[in-house]
């Protein structure tokens, strides 16, 4: 039961198999009366969709979400927001091989172990990176929530085969095809995925993300904070293999005196000067951006040949990847990254309406 | 609602504040029967202790867990387990300077603002470092029902203020009272942390943990795998910035060929010839050693001046933190990342046997 | 965050308005490998649907799910069960005059509030009965799980109108159009419900459900036990205002030597000669049927003038509800009952091979 | 893992057995800065004390919790509440005939399954009544809270032994020793039970209790309305085996135009004519008193001699059950069904500050 997303004030459900009938998601514990810009949403989903330009996979899906539930007169009626996606474009045959051979770098082993070999295995099944499209949809639609209340969520492209865009991250770059700060840095990675392309292979790279806004005073210590929850929602986009806030692992090599953001009064608000904690202490928020990072790994999928064993026979096999495959998902990686956490923060930031404290 | 973590087949609820009447734990969903050898338990508390040492604060606490209920003649009964340790050694005055004055780095100005003032600042409160014993009793528990299932849990110092034991990681190093596997990079960083107490200031580290035994088929796809559950829980431990699973951050620069982890089949079973994926693929299991790191920032209290403000006058004012403060928290954290580590795979281990598939 | 059900081992998501494009659920947490019966599912399904006689309203719903999602080759795959039903026979304008004026017994008027008028108020919304027919879908399934471990779900109509039919309750009557045990009390049952109809009134009753052949020992106490489970899960039924197990509302004015079921040994087997408790002691299941009764209220809906209050103009308006209305929803409401027992068994059973005990 | 009460704003851990060193509980969720008075928690906890009067047990426990965390100069600070209650008066050599020959009616055999013999058996260990006074201190402190938002929870005695008080229920009877509206119904039902008393044997009755004061508005429909959480609440209790809201078993013989509670207008608010709903409508609050009844069972600790089996010998036996036990628990189970409403409806009066709907 691990498909369904418990949070402080919201729950999400996300459904579907990379070759079912349809993916989506239900998102329950919105607040009635949220206008829902359906054509924001789609500009939001077109930044995942696969097919649109030479970096992603040839597979063309529409992305268009069907709303079936929750919405009345345009805006969230109270009840659970329901949308799906139909798979129109599914080849099943190119999977036939792979029942028994496992995909290394893949689900399909644990999958096969997991469920007893009745998984669904055609293109990984529930494990498809294509159900990150259901999370964009909750995550688009909370975006929008967000958006009303001046909180921003911006990701970027920090790297990808080992190039890094150090530019300072300021300003969103959800405009551009490829998300970096740097154009010059961009074309450089981008180079870098043709060179892997051209090789049969795959690269992978980091995201960073932004959110900017969030009050101070939203959050929980222990199991439920700030970084819990982005993490436990971040770690549900397949690929991803680490994360970490602010400073993360950098501040395993610095002093107290240097890591330590101290405090000031700014325009009569208390700011810090710097910002190595990610706007995060305690797992409440400090008023400063909320700052993370992700790691993605290289696409598994790749045309090179690999070892795997046939699980029937239990012999080792020579695998060879057929089918249409991104040789780096980093950059459609970037909006459902911000989705997971416009969901994180939206399901803290309404939750903390609530508790706080009382005023006699 | 944060300080109760809802697993699929545990609950642990932690609670107290560094100085009230005691902290504990209630752990509930543990199946009936399980020997809970109490000096075993002792043992892996005292790891974690304060006071035992150059490197941590001289405040002396017994760390003596008492058991209030969930125990019948030394074995577990299917009632929840609940243990508290009294918080004896208490010196509250050397807070009261702090109640308006938040320390950099600690929860103290974001709990301020969280609770509207009401949050109790003696010694960080609910956010003390303090909980973690509460959390080293369940993680010591369920350490034993995990022993029992031949599934071992170690975590070592990786790093310390930017020195690396690159040593491999084989066997378990808690014998030791500076986990390293390397002793001589092991007083290497005693001299470095030596050096920072000496300028009045921290350092942080890098925590390594394997969890070996753990069968293939144990976790779930999407919000509840195993990665998610680790980083969930590892983020209730204060100071940590950052997790990675496998080769974590350097997967984002590794080519799919490279980082695939190849099937072989060896002694009838199906293995991998590397373990990139850190034993998880898809949240699930693959019956490799899973293997993470966490990044540990340095401690926040610190004796030399820092910047901070008067929450009251809203003047900034110069902050000098009394008190007894661990120079570097990384060596005690080691235990606390072991525990965090068992209750997460215990939890989706005795899920696992619940659900997986059926046999017709 | 009230629409989506956090069992044990189950979590259910019901979604969908009387009038929006469709209704459905997702289940997740089912073991993969599980043959589903579309067929068989049909038949339960229709023993809701409406429009099949003359108690029920002519609105005709088809009923037919479709599967989107988490089924493999006619069986379960380990990935969330979604199916739904389009909304095609929505007539809109019936509802256009209730918009702001509540009809008695209806959620309109604590929906109103509770959302801010932004509320679906045609057909009721998300508050329709029309969405126990995903309840259906889900509790159709899990009757089939339950079948392939001799659990059997059962539910009669005892009284309507306050005729009762007290013939003891052997054996499944779900093969009856009019599911009484005694075919005379049910003619006079109809009576009554052809009486009100043409009262241009409705009428009420109880529905009593066995479900036999739960093995001793699933359950918990406190929270989470069969009473609690299956209340919770009743509840969800719209109409439903009471519920008892075993001897219920009779135990109170029993005495403790006649209520307390005395143990003895049977075919090798502990029983208890009588079922006062219902098969349920301290939450868990002592292995006699556990057995339970729902009050269901008469339908809201009736053709009669109602007093009401425009909430616009707060002025006294009385009322005239036109539309398709059942006089009776008890006989549609019995395999509804069943279903919400089905959940809930099916949830703890399969919990409670989770944790029990261990044997060392 | 059901001990602990997952609700939408609170979590609830209930721990301890009847001869366990300490029970307890922990409340988070809590809001900070709520003054908890400690000598108002006490009066309330001493309505549920044994050995007060003549037709209680007497065993005399102090019912004195010792908080342990959650408090700060004496109000609520955010941090989880725990309190214990140590068990002084414990006799375990009572019990010992007990271990495998269930008494009937109580949860030995059930637990003896479910635990494989691990349980505690002294004095029903986890399954004890003692355990409702860990649900009564999480209750006082939380009437307090509904207290300062004018929200007021009262129960009284319906019935014992078949006798009823029919008198309406308009105001409080929390002063009274034995809290019946009717002095003279409360003095016949007190002739009853020391007639059963005198015959070794126990009687049980019916509990109703209104709240009074919560806003329309509050709950929500489906799995988590008012009457799904109060049911699950009340379940939780020992002995109760049922529970009905407003009209409850009486509706289901009521005809539609007689059950519907009319809307009017009366001093600028929407109120109902009647309140057969029991001021709750598709799960929310009409803002009408909310009203429940519950079914206590007579106590199952009875002298006369019972038949049970020997569960080593698999041979039925005679039990005589010794010990100190109440000839009806009803009187006691008063304030407890007062905790259980105040925690079901606080849970969802925090919960209901939080979602709603949004204001453009």
């Amino acid at each position: 039961m691990s498909s369904i997303f418990t949070g402080s004030s919201l729950r999400l459900s996300v459904f579907g198999q990379s070759h079912s009938e349809a993916i989506g998601m239900t998102l329950d514990g919105l607040p009635a009366g949220l206008p829902v810009d359906l054509d924001c949403l789609q500009r939001f989903l077109n930044r995942r969709a696969p097919g649109r330009n030479d970096w992603s996979t040839p597979r063309r899906e529409s992305d268009r979400p069907e709303f079936l539930s929750g919405l009345k007169d345009g805006k969230t009626c109270g009840a659970p927001l329901t949308a799906i996606i139909r798979n129109t474009n599914t080849r099943g045959k190119d999977y036939d091989a792979l029942r028994v051979v496992p995909r290394p770098g893949h689900a399909d082993y644990t999958a096969h172990v997991r469920y007893g070999g009745n998984q669904d295995y055609f293109g990984g099944g529930h494990f498809s990176g294509r159900l990150t499209a259901a999370l964009c949809i909750a995550g688009g639609v909370l975006l929008q929530l967000l958006e009303n209340a001046d909180i921003a969520v911006c990701a970027r492209i920090l790297s990808i085969a080992g190039i890094e865009d150090t530019s300072p991250f300021e300003v969103p770059v959800d405009e551009k095809i490829f998300p970096t700060v740097s154009d010059e840095k961009g074309r450089e990675m981008q180079a870098a995925i043709a060179a892997a392309r051209a090789d049969g292979d795959s690269v992978g790279g980091v995201i960073e993300c932004f959110i900017r806004g969030v009050p101070a005073g939203i959050g929980a210590p222990m199991f439920d904070g700030i970084e819990n929850r982005i993490a436990q929602l971040v770690f549900a986009i397949p690929a991803v293999k680490g994360i970490e806030f602010g400073a993360g692992f950098r501040s395993a090599s610095m002093r107290g005196s240097e890591h330590n953001d101290g405090y000031l009064v700014s325009e009569g608000r208390v700011r810090t000067r710097t910002n190595h904690a990610g706007g995060i202490l305690g797992g409440i928020s400090s008023g400063e951006d909320i700052l993370f990072r992700a790691a993605v790994k290289p696409t598994p999928s790749i045309a090179k040949e690999q070892e795997s064993v046939n699980l029937e026979t239990m012999q080792a096999e020579t695998l060879h990847v057929s089918g249409r495959h991104d040789p780096c998902i980093v950059p459609r990686a970037v909006p459902v990254i911000e989705a997971a956490a416009a969901i994180a923060i939206t399901d803290l930031y309404l939750g903390g309406r609530q508790d706080g404290f009382i005023r006699l």
